[in-house]
């Protein structure tokens, strides 16, 4: 199984260095053998080689023209065409506020008929049903799993895990910064103080205003909500506050009266609609969504079926969103669709 | 498809109410027609029809006898191999000691080249590797959701959610009746005070040792490190102590240290082996195991690719458990196994 590794980031290089670590397990307990065919990068050079990519090299070299076999390939888009492989795995840079150019670009590969994972949020919250419907038509896989709680079966527990349910409310805390700040908060550090520790870390970015004024659990409700509850939603829809203006004051009055503050998303039914909300809450001790601390992240799905199911990712790496490319590349290979009916008797 | 009943207690009566209500779902969405042709019970008779039971006659009947059509069936064995159905779903009482008479019934139904679904921990308890290696040879599913938490969807995440993942080590609280006699003793309701109200309500046996001396749990920590950490444990090789000895005094003192007391299963590697152990357990309040009440269930995965990836599955009902036949049944039928090759490119 050929793959074409379009971005070639921290997540796409941890998945690099996770499949070099598998190899064996993939070959014995799936009969797997994937091959990276190419690479293509924003400012790092693009590199298709058939026979396969030495991916020690790749991660070694500072441009990849060097690994390029062939006629050389203009861009992105020309290298979708060009690189021979049956699966594409999208980890590119993203606009939160419009999904692109991801969006195109897991729409181009699967017009050319490649078997789609990403890690991009954008294409499931700007375009799931048309992505959906049009893997469907080539019986392609069209996964994501590490677009939410960074490669924790989530996504995979919507579509294999609770068949035939009707889920009618979501609940979670899904972003990593904004609950590391407010858990620093709690123990007296000042938000400036926390934002700064955080950037240094690696968690927070250089810009914070994506995970502080709520975009990113916005956009992963959304996700959840279309995935999970046949909603068709759009950022722009969810009610949306950040926590820029929570004060110290607040965190501690919580904690005062047995809560935490929590960045809460939320989806649920209403007059057959889905809406979807994020906002700070403040959430009792006895709800699993008060128990995660800094970069962990929770979510309950309520159901007709099960009154709650709760999963924690706790403590994620980089490695866990690679993880989570590896997992939905087994499961597509295995058969697995989003389209329900697989097999008739 | 045709459904054979083994067994129609609490949990396969509402299975059939489960059925019943979701119809509609299962054809529109999955193109599933499930037809019960058969129901065998101990003691209130076995029916047969080729052209499906009415399920609320069936429900609503003492004697099943009425339903039957064509010759005479002996007993469960002889039904087995009478009624025409592509699965059995098995749901019989259990000797939770020896894993029978289920464990009989699952090799006879596979090999009459049944897919099986059961409720009963017996089987995987007992025979996994022998009864999942008859399966695979018959391209059949074996698949028992139901067996740990209540049916909320453990045993599919380790199939389909954690892929190539080695688990090192699993955590859980799976048996209702002692977190509950735990969480009430909390509260200072004395242990006899607690059985009493718990099996008025009908979650304690009239029996509780099963519960109380840690057999249950013990069947549940065996399942899930056969399953997921590829084990190979019976029951009598867990390290088992039970709640009995509890003391108001150890509840108390685990309170006030911000602990809580609960019976906790766990399964490790050491020395190239897997070990596992049920015991009483202080655990801090910020272990995701310390927040289950009543008869809430929860386990933690800890795995090379994944931190830990707890799931709580809340306020289980007996219809939870229905679900849990319900989503294997629909499983098996869109062609999941738990071998895990499935299609090669």
């Amino acid at each position: 199984v050929n793959l074409a590794l379009l971005g070639f980031g921290n997540v796409a290089r941890a998945f690099a260095r996770l499949l070099l670590r598998k190899q064996e397990t993939l070959l014995n307990d799936y009969g797997l053998e994937l091959r990276v065919t190419g690479i293509a990068t924003h400012s790092h050079g693009i590199a298709i080689d058939s026979s396969g990519i030495d991916l020690e090299a790749a991660l070694a070299a500072d441009m990849l023209d060097a690994l390029h076999t062939g006629d050389p390939v203009e861009d992105s888009k020309a290298f979708l065409a060009a690189c021979p492989a049956q699966f594409v795995i999208e980890t590119t840079w993203l606009d939160p506020r419009t999904g692109q150019p991801a969006t195109d670009y897991v729409r181009r590969a699967l017009q050319l008929g490649r078997h789609v994972v990403t890690a991009n949020k954008g294409p499931v919250a700007f375009a799931y049903r048309e992505l959906k419907s049009l893997a469907a038509q080539k019986d392609l896989a069209f996964f994501f799993e590490s677009t939410v709680m960074d490669g924790g079966p989530v996504l995979s527990t919507l579509r294999e895990g609770l068949p035939a349910t009707d889920i009618t409310r979501i609940r979670g805390v899904l972003n990593s910064t904004t609950n590391a700040l407010l858990c620093d908060m709690e123990g007296g550090t000042t938000f400036a103080e926390s934002l700064r520790r955080l950037q240094e870390l690696g968690i927070a970015e250089a810009d914070p205003s994506n995970d502080v004024d709520g975009w990113d659990s916005t956009v992963k409700i959304v996700v959840l909500a279309n995935v999970g509850m046949n909603a068709d939603l759009r950022p722009q829809d969810v009610d949306r506050t950040g926590i820029g203006q929570v004060t110290p004051d607040r965190v501690r009055a919580a904690q005062e009266a047995g809560k935490r503050l929590k960045l809460i998303c939320e989806a649920w039914r209403e007059d057959g609609e889905v809406k979807a909300k994020v906002a700070p809450v403040e959430v009792p001790r006895e709800d699993p969504l008060s128990i995660v601390e800094g970069t962990s992240g929770v979510v309950t799905f309520h159901a007709d079926t099960l009154p709650a199911l709760t999963l924690i990712e706790s403590d994620p790496t980089p490695d866990t969103t690679a993880y989570g490319l590896l997992a939905d590349i087994i499961n597509a290979a295995r058969g697995r669709r989003w389209s329900m009916v697989r097999r008739r008797f």
